[in-house]
């Protein structure tokens, strides 16, 4: 069985994105946001069946950890209660996909986010979506700012009633930016990966997961600059007196397969234990096209996995022995 | 001949860290900064004989291109004038050392940034540098607000008559970021990558070096997060319906290769154009300790990059060709 990690519903049918509009426009105005649209299960199937599914069933991907567009989460629009309205809205969405195709996608919520506001409030949404909508793990914007960068590191002990809840439900989070107001950022081709390096150098240089030896996270696009840097990494933390990275980090910290050529997946793969590397292709998504060196799309991740011809046990570790590790939900349904 | 493009005056005189305190002290109260120390010819051999050179000497390494330390830049405190001074004070001190060492050492200026003033303020000081103390090059600061990223992005107009002295002078910048006050980041663990990777991507999505065919950047630690994301990179810029990579950004963008592990080293080889790198290792300083895995300094990136068994040619430019090429006025004395 192979499970993609880290799959985003960008495909939405044009009704939901039009509330959003709607939404956003009516905070604006001072007024109240329209109704939610009627969206068939027709709607969704269309939504899904020509792009991520179509994807998935010509790689051989079986499930897809699925979850709202990353770009449109857009924590810094609108206000709590915007933001809370449209994680719900998103979430339900994904929900009924997961609903619709129940071997092919299983949820990972978005989180009513805004800057400023306690993360303790994002908590009810993250129940909601794993008791009642069989969630299995959330994303998490350590800067819902959207690229200014103003709110605490994900080691301060303000996040911390978040990751008692996170423990508590047995769920994972991925590190995961949204877009960016910041000009000096790109979404996917900056703001995403120096987000991802920024995680884990907080973490790195913090005591977290001895607070919470059960807490994970997945730090997705390949652990950002992370892999590259290894030994820049391993000797901060000799620097810094921390413990070796084996021991403080990695016991927690997960990194995703999303690198979009076959050198980077190769680096990835000799400087990370297999233990902590999860499949995923970021899919449909962030770089859409066809690799003119190779003929196939760059985020066909699975041909640079297949391309490493690792031994057999190694290979159902990232396929699936370790989503299954790290969103141990996955087994309750599948 | 081995010229190492990154190295940054780490081990200055403690008379000289010491007026820096008094100087920011002083601008606290409202006072003037003290006088500068007297700094003796010998407590500058000092400096470096037992740090810097030693370490070029046992490692092969003849020239360095050298710049004040970067993390002591911190443009983002005292004011205009602070930092000016401050520039002044450090870029003296590198020329004094290349005085001292003329077969060892090159300057880099560190330039007069402040949050809010106008690049152009900076040329006098990149011109001293250059028409007076015999630099060849600067370092060109993308976020002098130390972690908050509020200035526009290094394509934007307001940089513009800095890029006319450059080009007028035939120097190139290194981009670099200094000390952060965001609690986000970590200067040479996430604040330094961070801003490579994002300086990279601010230029793929540019037309500056149309307007500028001769400015150079040189993209420090092996172009942050870019080479171990080059498919991506290559991905986005046929999304974004840019020329290829090789032929607008590569043309006037150098990666060093300041990346503290083997396999690191080879994906960067692996994916970026040899006429692209830079032999660089960025000490003393950012990673001092010797790796437990390999019995050597980290930053010994020489070992690295010898291991690679590049042919003869290639090596020579990344040792020296095409440091001389992005750094012509290297050939004025050497």
């Amino acid at each position: 069985m192979i499970i993609d990690c880290h799959g985003h519903y960008t495909t939405v049918p044009a009704a939901h994105t039009a509330w959003r509009t709607a939404q956003l426009a009516a905070w604006e105005a001072g007024g109240s946001a329209p109704a939610y649209p009627d969206i068939s299960d027709d709607d969704l199937r269309e939504s899904v069946e020509g792009s991520q599914l179509k994807l998935m069933r010509e790689r051989g991907i079986d499930l897809t950890i699925f979850s709202p567009r990353a770009s449109a989460m857009a924590h810094h629009q609108g206000d709590e209660g915007v933001s809370r309205a449209w994680a719900e809205a998103c979430n339900n969405l994904i929900a009924r996909v997961a609903g619709l195709y129940p071997d092919h996608f299983v949820g990972v919520a978005q989180l009513p986010q805004s800057p400023g506001v306690p993360i303790a409030n994002s908590i009810a949404e993250l129940r909601r979506c794993v008791l009642e909508l069989g969630f299995v793990g959330c994303n998490l914007n350590p800067d819902p700012s959207g690229g200014h960068w103003d709110s605490p590191p994900l080691t301060d002990r303000g996040w911390y009633p978040f990751y008692e809840a996170m423990v508590e439900l047995d769920v994972p989070a991925m590190v995961h930016v949204s877009a960016v107001t910041n000009p000096n950022f790109h979404a996917t081709g900056s703001a995403y990966l120096n987000a991802d390096t920024t995680a884990f150098m907080q973490f790195l240089q913090s005591d977290l997961f001895k607070d919470f030896p059960s807490l994970r996270f997945v730090i997705p696009h390949g652990g950002g600059a992370v892999p590259y840097h290894w030994g820049r990494f391993r000797g901060l933390a000799d620097m810094l007196k921390r413990p070796p990275l084996a021991e403080s980090v990695m016991t927690n910290v997960f990194f995703d397969t999303c690198v979009y050529h076959q050198p980077g997946i190769n680096l990835l793969f000799e400087v990370i234990d297999v233990d902590n590397l999860l499949f995923g292709s970021e899919m449909v998504g962030a770089v859409r096209g066809i690799d003119p060196e190779t003929g196939h799309y760059f985020d066909d991740t699975k041909r640079y996995v297949e391309a490493l011809k690792l031994p057999s046990d190694d290979l159902a570790k990232v396929y699936e022995g370790n989503a299954r590790r790290v969103y141990p939900r996955l087994n309750r349904a599948r």
